[in-house]
């Protein structure tokens, strides 16, 4: 019998499993010019070449196609910012389940545009005054349908916790000094710092936020879980969760190093180093950890990193605002 | 004794030991929104994540790796629009060897600069006018240089073929049923080929081209080297090549399939899908193997197709400028 109160390296393992030909199996990626610049060895995990561009499909796949005929046949409704909705999206239209997705009409264009190609049913609100949750509820109270959490749930977590397994499985015998992961309500962060931690229990796991939504940080310096002030704004639209998750902060308790918090400034500049060095489109929320490496604001000299770039949907006239900035 | 008038599959097998943690081993990348859209099955090999963001560092390490001390001492020279440019600046600091290349002075000034960073020293001339050829004959002559061709001699074209063997090493028992490379002086194809149609001569190799640069196209139809017209103009910057090179062609002739020719309104299509599905920047003229693919010019429903994307260095603006268009 599963619980639903943890995950283990097993949950991942099985989950592995179910996403094996669902999940690309991203690469790890090494570019000369940022181990230079870093002074020690980096290496990049691009969930941006996912499916979907995002490592969400790795969940809601997971969650999704564990579910019965008969709630196969109800539908799931979701609530995203949009990778998440991709992803349930994309899960819905393999598995054949009808899916529903409220969005922020302020998402990325791209994002909303996805969902829909992908089959999915979009509901927008206004994200500074509806209550998608709510909202979401609502819908799935109605048609009877499962919801399926963008981060606080054991499955969920599992699934996006496979990101961790490639990379220790590429990692081999070179287990990593430290891994960076972006956290908005923490799911890929717990499912990642659950496999590193089982299987290199010496490998510090830093989660990196951007400014004024660094509830985790501070979170994980209180021991209780922080809310961001409600006024906050930017240009990470995936990491904008106002809590960590009930389930994920007490896994990322037990098992996360200090959180790290890097400016827009950096996430902009970490954005045109991916564009003219590694040759990648990343979106701002997928682009903190490298930020947070190229800043300085962690040492990465001497120490083996690894870094997930968590996404690249963005719209292409944000995209080509950053990319004509000048550099610092 | 190396022959020096043609290339052998153990030539490949020695280049990639000389460029083992010099070269990125790039990894094959699948989307699977574009096998949907192909309707097979399609496998990316992204030189645009490699070292220097093109391929070229492949084939110009190979052979100055090979140069003795006293070749080493006088330096180097080469001409090339960029992505030569920058291959043989980076090996040139890697093996402390001077390194002048002779650029046309309208070669995308990301190009430009990132061979400076690279130590590179840069002598520009107008493309249109001036004969880098010459030029760099008179560099090479007055230092006692050695000149480093971007693709017409045999260590370039072994080190090149490097990805052809990566792309068969990571393919295993499942052979590709076609291969596309884009084709300039036709060293990269040429070297990728070698590999390929030794380890399986069932797998058909294509040349891509855009238009009024099909130079090889045509040349291979007649069974002679010809010549681009003078007056031709584009955007793919990485394949102005005049005509074939000689041994380049020699080794083509017996080992390609008919070549491939794309509008430049599919390359930039191609770009644009690479950004919005692939997440990836590639370059005008490393993204016409895409193209010929998307634009239905090859066909891929029932089979497995390997694109290489050679390099993604492009200019800002010019990249903007794609794509802000509108798609087709």
């Amino acid at each position: 019998m599963k619980r639903l109160d943890t995950v283990t390296l097993r949950d991942v393992e099985e989950a592995a499993q179910r996403l094996r030909g669902v999940a690309v199996r991203t690469p790890l990626i090494e570019c000369p010019a940022l181990d230079e610049l870093a002074g020690g060895r980096v290496l990049l995990k691009p969930e941006c070449l996912q499916r979907t561009g995002s490592f969400k499909i790795r969940g809601a796949y997971n969650m999704m196609s564990q579910l019965d005929e008969a709630q196969r046949a109800r539908g799931v409704v979701a609530f995203s910012s949009g990778n998440h909705a991709q992803g349930v999206a994309a899960a819905g239209a393999m598995l054949g389940i009808h899916a529903a997705i409220v969005m922020p009409e302020d998402a990325p264009q791209a994002k909303i545009e996805n969902t829909r190609r992908l089959g999915g049913e979009t509901i927008l609100y206004d994200r500074y005054t509806g209550d998608r949750e709510q909202i979401a509820r609502e819908v799935a109270a109605q048609r009877g349908a499962v919801l399926v959490p963008s981060y606080d749930h054991p499955d969920i977590i599992a699934g996006q916790g496979t990101v961790g397994l490639e990379i220790m499985q590429e990692c081999g015998a070179d287990q990593p000094d430290q891994v960076l992961v972006c956290c908005g309500g923490g799911g890929l962060i717990a499912g990642c710092a659950t496999v590193i931690r089982a299987l290199s229990p010496g490998t510090a796991i830093h989660p990196v936020e951007p400014e004024e939504f660094d509830d985790t940080a501070r979170s994980l310096r209180a021991g209780k879980r922080l809310a961001n002030d409600a006024s906050a704004r930017g240009i990470c639209d995936a990491l904008q969760a106002v809590t960590p998750g009930k389930l994920t902060f007490e896994l990322n308790m037990k098992l996360l190093a200090e959180g790290i918090v890097v400016s827009e400034r950096a996430v902009r500049e970490a954005m045109r180093f991916a564009f003219r060095e590694l040759k990648m489109v990343v979106e701002p929320g997928g682009a903190v950890a490298l930020a947070a490496a190229l800043s300085g604001q962690v040492v990465c000299r001497g120490r083996r990193t690894v870094l997930v770039l968590s996404g690249g949907n963005v719209d292409t006239g944000l995209f080509n605002d950053i990319q004509s900035e000048h550099a610092d």
